[in-house]
């Protein structure tokens, strides 16, 4: 096995025996006959069909040979599909873009679908002028733009015990990255006037749950956005249509979807969403609490057990995603021998602060058995800790932020499975 | 009428208007009552009913309120929809990043739909070693992620004879911009090895229109991309599915969709798509061909004849698009006044190369008339001319490669209209 410099000779030779048609070099319309491939027979001719014209989806939609690619849940996690998550596919994408009918969602009564034009938000408690904006009044204040990951608390919770689940979507699928436009929600704040008491403020939802959560006046009043698009449309309903609170790097139950309220206080309210649940449970019996960002960390979406290998051995991409609530990545390192030597992946594409990163690591595969992990390093110098590390600090009652190392094992067949190395 | 820095005291009045309501500051989970207004009442209490679960929607779609947003053709623009065009709603979207299913899609012989799975790009001619490719043997190269705008080269062709189409979705509307994932195309070239003499590339389609363009070999090994993902997941079928040119830059045609070969050659093979159509008839009767770039240009997007003001006056918010073939936008401006006075706009988000930028003009409408306009200006100083100064170089036979100033006149009413000004 040898690193990313390796000669492409072994990649090469394959295509040249798929190519046995090659010498096929007409520049007319027909389709290029590759006696060779028995499957290039059955193939349609669209030089002789004319497709579906522009006036038939209006939407768009992926193409059906997609269709397996979507949101999936996990039946026995919770007790009802409305109290519950859809992850992200993670193994079929790529970049550090989430398509939005592919983000996860995590909701704690159902998808609220509510009339925009019907719905308010209201500021109020210790302000100097209590405020309700409708929808076109929130659009007149000045907009930005902004690449964030959104991941729930409890991402890869369900592997705190052990590798359980056999695929990147299930074990890290909670996540999602977008670009939201929306107002700082500091404009929102000046316009109403906190009063010097008002430290804390109370994100409450429009749905059944009445979602509501505190965060402290210094995070408002820095970096959170009153968002109404993703992606450059309106937010999908279970993102919480017409407008959610963006609060970048924390996690991802403090978004409040289906924004209605702000409440300004003066401490926070010690809601059931930050006490009874949300809480970090110690090994002591105590539990923190207000744990609100997400640390650094990582995952290979690609080989892992829901994408194996098909193409043998040979020149091999492995890619994954990193990413930190502290703000940028700095560095990932991929090892294929499960931590005993590490390579240093190549990160591409725009590296935003919050938002994923995605890395590289292209080797040459020899066909045999490997552990692969991915570990990042964020640009104020955190690094990604393995599981064990975790469960050191923090016993093995925990449910939420479990930022641990992933182990993919790799057998000689191409297929892999979620494992833990000690 | 006053600059961005004005006092919000204006909107600030409206907003204590709407909030007849605002003493109301319960902490409880029940909805707001705000008596004020009729439409409240009317509101489902979603504190009291369930939302759909997790289960419904595998691959999510928009909420129903946001059925108007969709792509538009004109049906008497082509005579058939199987060679013809779909509008991105550019006065529907915020941000950069264009949804998939809203991005244009304009073809010239219906939507292909090829199994991945047996689709072949083959690379012929003059190289060392003709090959053939699955779409898993592409996957095997190294891979970048980029976010690029697409234009049409006949992007606001029909306003070359003056304002005739009353919105941005129809006269901008054949522009989209999204991340694509992909391999660069000197990889393939390289693996091939081209000859000497290989100083152009002919890219074809597999639809039934078999596209083919040339391209110089100086452009495909500089930054094109054969892109098989965008936005994250699959091409959409009517962008090419399984697999396409990514040309950053350049007129859209040349970005061949379902793409299958790629011959090099050594001179350009004058096809139909590059001789009789896109290319540019000046006064002279002579016309100029391989006009490939996409020069700087921009219009605001909203308000716009689609999306009319409906607040009133006071603090309102200008919105449009920028972008350049040549890279960067680095200034946008704004007038009000149809070109005398000029306001340098705020461009917000990523500013990457070659790809969509957004910039925003907030002021007080006074609510009088007024003829908004953008003027954008590149990294590498080309400023956007008016449609006369266009006109004056090249003539009024074209078709393509009108990047001409926009003008948009916004009546007491909140309404706008297409319009030029002299």
């Amino acid at each position: 096995m040898t690193g990313e410099g390796t000669s492409r000779r072994s990649f090469l030779m394959r295509s040249l025996a798929l190519g046995g048609a090659a010498a096929f070099a007409g520049t007319g319309g027909s389709r290029a006959a590759e006696g060779g491939d028995p499957a290039i027979t059955e193939l349609k001719d669209w030089n002789s069909y004319l497709g579906e014209g522009v006036v038939a989806r209006p939407y768009g939609t992926p193409s059906s040979f997609e269709a397996g690619v979507v949101r999936r849940d996990v039946p026995w996690l919770t007790a009802d599909a409305t109290s519950s998550v859809s992850f992200t596919p993670l193994h079929d994408l790529d970049g550090i873009i989430t398509p939005n009918g592919l983000c996860f969602e995590r909701h704690h009564a159902g998808i609220a679908e509510i009339p925009p034009d019907e719905h308010r938000l209201m500021i109020n408690g210790l302000v100097d002028r209590p405020l309700v904006f409708t929808m076109d009044d929130l659009k007149r204040f000045p907009r930005e733009n902004r690449v964030y990951f959104l991941e729930c608390a409890a991402n890869s919770g369900m592997e705190w015990r052990g590798a359980q689940l056999n695929g990147c979507q299930f074990t890290h699928g909670m996540i999602h990255c977008v670009m939201y436009t929306g107002t700082p929600l500091r404009y929102l704040l000046e316009e109403a006037g906190v009063k010097t008491a008002g430290k804390w403020l109370l994100a409450e939802g429009a749905d059944a749950s009445a979602m509501t959560r505190s965060i402290p006046m210094e995070k408002a009043l820095d970096d959170c956005l009153v968002a109404w698009k993703m992606n450059g449309e309106a937010l999908r309903p279970e993102q919480g249509y017409p407008v959610r609170l963006v609060v970048p790097g924390w996690e991802g139950n403090m978004w409040v979807k289906w924004l209605r309220r702000l409440e300004v206080g003066d401490q926070p309210w010690e809601h059931r969403e930050e006490t009874s649940k949300y809480t970090d449970l110690l090994a002591s019996g105590k539990a923190r609490k207000f744990t609100w960002g997400m640390e650094v960390k990582s995952v290979i979406t690609n080989p892992s057990p829901q994408a194996p290998i098909t193409h043998g051995k040979g020149r091999t991409v492995v890619t994954g995603l990193a990413w930190s609530g502290n703000g940028r990545i700095d560095r990932v390192d991929v090892t294929l021998d499960g931590g005993r030597n590490w390579h240093e992946a190549r990160i591409d594409g725009p590296s935003l602060p919050m938002a994923l990163h995605r890395f590289y690591y292209d080797f040459e595969w020899d066909g045999s058995q490997l552990l692969l992990q991915s570990r990042a390093v964020d640009d104020r110098g955190f690094v990604q800790p393995t599981k064990n590390e975790l469960r050191a600090a923090r016993g093995d009652n925990s449910i939420y932020h479990n930022n641990g190392i992933q182990t993919w094992l790799l057998t000689a067949d191409g297929g892999l499975e979620n494992v833990e190395v000690s």
